[in-house]
């Protein structure tokens, strides 16, 4: 059964990462995996929430959101409804807990890093590719800090990436579009650091509940489309 | 490197499963993991959702909640502050799919049955408690409405349990108490089918990244807990 | 006219009060009137509010909630809604004054008591419930505050107790319960110091209004029952 | 202990009921109990709530909410805030109560009356002026209906107006101004039918418990002063 | 074609102007423009909003609404709906702005005057009965903190009064009332300082655009109407 | 005294319309005015909102919103405020009735288009770029709607386009940039049609009143500058 673009199921979708894209904030990221496409961006302050002062620790955040068309029919604002919904919560939660995997947060010092993610675009896997773009984000606003003399050492452990990967007619795959995100029996979101380690493994059953020959499969799977994209990072933050 | 309560590290806390604790709800069971307790209420309606009707389908929903004082300090209610918080809508989301991974939606015809799991004390796993809890107090909805004749053949298509593991102190450990809990360097949530598949996967790094033979310790662990669970989910159903 | 249950009109439901029930809570007791359930729990802190501040005086707040099953249908929870109704606002008011009544909060010190009164089944009478279990809920956190030092003498003036009274078919009935809530033309109720003297009183028509001396059977009757409800304080915090 | 304005223990403040305040309310007066200022606006629609639907019975409901600047020092806005509080939930559910005590439903018909109170200004005895003068504007707008042929019969069963007492220095007092509304031992606010009966009887003891002889002594004067308040709303209907 | 109330097409309705309408207020006005009715009071802080601290300025915000029954058909409460409308929001910032045109903020030193424009009853124009009575309440208000000695100098620049104007049947029109303003084919809004000079121009086009030579006409007949007001409050503040 | 970018005091920012920037809106633009950057989507659906049905009018509606890093400063998000802002809703309601003054809704037939507008970059002009940007995608809507057969003659009137001006160090400036937005004595947003007439006038004076000759400046600049956006728009639309 042939992908909808004829990938191989070990493939990525073309992934393109436009770091500078916004004037004003300490680092952003347009990236793109296939006609997915998020805008990333890092805003600092010199201060920590108030649960975390005079720690000496640092802090990560994240904010994810969808534009009302950013879909194939127009979804209701949030913030017109007044309250966020229980998907956007939780992928924000997500995203930050990923991204302070990556973070000494002793080697931060007490600043902050705001990373907000806005799906311009959504064709599948949005925050999949906002964690590995916001990862870059993070990098540049890092690197204004340490020009400013706010941090002083490295304050990356790790780097992060993510993808998803999913069974499709009964066929394991790499980094699924819409089309197939819809179609999965098996749904996961894995997030990995630049080193092959996993930072978060979020599985679903969509229909048929899996066994562990199909999870252990879901994961090789990521592990190499993470250490794709761990490259792709790299590339583009040499750039 | 001893558990706090002299566990096994592949030992569930005492669980005890109390059918009918209300005398209302269609189906109620206040479960205890240790000394967590939460309370199920199973509540049936013989229509669905306007997005389900006329398709012959029914539903399950779920909603999570904890009591202000379950835990150690108080927590502000979410209905004063005004606003569910991410961890609460997560939680539901979680609960909801994964009883809905147990019911062949054609069988139970366009009824709906909403499971409200409030955590009564929390020592650690109200998530897996709670999921534990509402397949029991599912079936005693289900079977309340076969009496009535609502449904007539047998909608479950298996059973599910969920129990929580994680690496303590570098030991893999099955079903932490609180104390374990924060203490955890990888913590898992999974659900389990009756007949052993996953239904939900869900770990999180929260101190080290975790590699591979970390996972597969956590899915042996919890798979053997999950099977426990079935077998008394079993036994308090027959009851 | 025999009552549902067959009391005497100027009996209790079988009252049972245990304390605690929780582990964490300074104080805590599930109180049982009839089918009423209510699980209330008192949690203390070493400051007050900011608009109490530097007044050497303490400070006592109460919550009042039902759990979305507690009924026999179902409720949606106010934390989904995103507001609490009247109802839950005007009973927990209630609450709070009525316990305010029994202390004396130059000897309770800048020290707050915070009373949650979750309804776990309601079966009539559940405000009434919740002041007579808080008042000894409150007890509890009193005493382990003064265990703690936090508090130096006794902070309690008196005691409190409260109880629903109304008209039913025409004849004055003490405790009513949902069966008769419903159908009381006159409904009223009424918190008493353990002294016999009123802090509370609100009997409102439901139907027909009443007359002075419907009134005077109702208030009589309530003194009657509060005594009685005083006692079994009495002998719960003895045991 | 002479009064702040040296009236009699059982004497009212000056009340004025001007009908006809608005152009457009099918009803509406503003009512002042000396300093105390609401204007009640009673609204008709020819039809009911949903959940009254088909029944053959009207409705009656009511707001109540007060001006920022009714009061001393400014109050913030709870359209600004986004939330009622619960003494503005808890006084809007009273004058629904108390007006509709006065009605037959059944002859009203399958129509609505909102009443509006907004506070205009604010010197105790809001609630009970709120009440007295939404009597009158409901009277008015069933007037209207009449003229319209809505309505057939008369929907009146009774008229109802409230007033407040109180112990201030340990004397009983009727109508109590801000000055001694807050100086009050006890506060009770009464609502009665026009033939003398209660609907509404609130005693809350702000300081020191009250005893029966006290609570004889409020509802003495409380039926004294809704009857001076009822020859009053007659005149006012009859100019 | 002649207006509904036979006025000149550069006429003014009936303005009225009580200053004093409320006890409490440091400046209050009740202003009608025929038979738009809006209660304006101004209340004092000597302090300013967290912003604007230990700038030595002061500071005038104004908010905006309107009763429920203000209109020909009942509008819901915004505090009801949670939520403020856009109009709300337009009109108070509106307001706002309008005033602290006419205030040396130096001059009124750090002291904060609120400024709440009631709407009471609505016919056409109500922001700008609102702006032009919010003006005299200010000066009231200042005038009482110059009193306590909280205002040193003199801090107006000037006086500011508002009214609307509009092309009706292709005729341009001073002073919409609402059967005009809801026929109008463009409707704007003038805020002119006492010496004649703009602060606030806003015309839309509820129909045709308009052109330039309409436009100025507009321009024309409110600033002739700005004079007008502009005498009328120096009138009742000479009183 | 130049302008930052040494532009003459008539002449725009460069302005950049990219249509079809989005995958699946019915029509898109990505439209810049200098470092402005907005993302106008539009949306097509074949019913009206309720209060139009059965009128055989269509409707066009539209929402405005920024980004939360588009500016220097990272500003809060709506959607987790849990309200939106005075300036969101005003700026909405404006971009809605501009765009309703170039179409004929009895052309549009029972059909609707929402135009959303986000913010991705903020130099100052957003919402006249916006207006400017949600004309040219309404354009593709509405041609989409032609073909499908939705639509049948032409449902515009005219163009629209958008544009501030501003009085700066004395002098009146065409297409303010952020930093001269913040220092403008006078601020004035103008929306006209394609054939030079006005939809829109909004001046608001920031510092010092204005007077009829400096408002008849900016009306010209305005004029000026809204001829040279349409003949942009008339390019973007036929290229």
């Amino acid at each position: 059964m042939a992908r909808p673009d004829d990938r191989a199921t070990d493939q990525l979708r073309p992934v393109t990462i436009q770091r500078g894209w916004l004037d004003h904030a300490e680092g952003s990221v347009l990236i793109e995996f296939g006609g997915t496409r998020v805008l990333c961006a890092a805003s600092v302050q010199d201060s920590v929430p108030r649960w975390r002062r005079d720690s000496g620790l640092g802090w990560v955040t994240a904010e994810y959101a969808m534009l009302p068309r950013a879909t194939n029919t127009r979804n209701d604002r949030e913030s017109v409804k007044g309250r966020l919904g229980g998907r956007t919560h939780e992928i924000s939660r997500l995203i930050g807990r990923s991204l302070r995997a990556a973070i000494d947060f002793k080697a931060l010092g007490e600043n902050t890093v705001q990373l907000d993610c806005d799906v311009l675009q959504a064709d599948g896997g949005t925050r999949t590719a906002a964690i590995t773009g916001a990862y870059v984000a993070l990098a540049d606003a890092v690197t204004w800090m340490r020009e400013k003399g706010w941090v002083k050492g490295d304050p990356f452990i790790t780097s992060v990436a993510a993808i998803s990967v999913g069974v499709v007619d009964g066929q394991p795959r790499l980094d699924l579009c819409y089309e197939e995100d819809v179609a999965a029996e098996t749904d996961m979101n894995v997030v990995c650091t630049g080193d092959g380690r996993f930072v978060e493994v979020q599985g679903t059953a969509e229909g048929q509940p899996f066994d562990r020959s199909e999870l252990d499969a879901l994961l090789d799977l990521a592990a190499g489309g993470c250490a794709d994209l761990t490259r792709l990072q790299k590339e583009a933050l040499a750039s």
